[in-house]
């Protein structure tokens, strides 16, 4: 397993390269705030509710998941040079995201296609399992970012 | 095209049918309070040096539209009676959202698979398009959420 901190160009990439991102604890008043904001359903807002749901029990938005995700790649979980810039993603649950789970994302390169047109970028292939403290997969993420060489200005 | 309002069950549901959300103005103030919390890159956070990044302006995280469209489908996008519970989604940003863009997601539904081991409960497919005012698609989001019959608890 690859780790660096350093911000990553193109050339730098390969496929199989491995990063791993800080952690960051879900607390359940972030958990109903970020509900209350954008997924106001009974079963992330309230304990009550939800443990009668089918979630048995306080479960984070998966959205919440997956903004919290974004988060810890930019936090280093994708040393990318020039930012995080995705044309789109696939995303599964694979278990609910609970109050107190501490979550770190760990990202492999898994494809990496030079531009024909453009060569100075390439589409990059990343794929985030965010895990729990006890190494449970919460979230799986598959997702096709823009990269560019060294020195290249984005445009 | 179908609207209604009505919470619907599996029973209720067919392919072809569409809803339209309510809308959400996207102001700036939102776009970077969002980005600071889950994605803080500097073409999210602050409308110069997002002038002179690969977005030519202050752009909304893809995370950010995605989460309003959530919120937007909460909010009668998707009337399904035992709310929206996602096992995983797919999604692409075409176009950026942008400060003052007022967004509608439109879902159409794709595909519905009854459980076979669980006939009660059912794994539907929705497709949304979050559309800016001018028609424009910011976003295709493709979920699979499930849904009960009438009358069953879900568990």
């Amino acid at each position: 397993m690859t780790e660096t901190a350093a911000p990553l160009h193109l050339e730098d990439l390969a496929v199989g390269q491995r990063f791993t991102s800080p952690s960051h604890t879900m607390e359940a008043e972030e958990i109903k705030a970020f509900a209350a904001a954008y997924d106001p359903q009974p079963f992330h807002l309230d304990e009550t509710a939800a443990d009668a749901s089918f979630f048995r029990g306080l479960a984070a938005s998966g959205w919440h998941t997956a903004a919290v995700t974004m988060r810890l790649l930019v936090e280093g979980g994708a040393p990318l040079a020039n930012g995080i810039i995705g044309a789109g993603s696939e995303v599964t649950w694979p278990r609910a995201t609970r109050p107190g789970d501490v979550l770190t994302a760990v990202t492999e390169i898994v494809e990496i296609k030079p531009s024909r047109s453009r060569p100075e970028r390439g589409l990059v292939t990343l794929r985030t399992e965010t895990l729990n403290q006890r190494g449970e997969v919460v979230q799986v993420m598959t997702s096709r970012v823009v990269v560019w060489q060294r020195g290249i200005r984005p445009e």
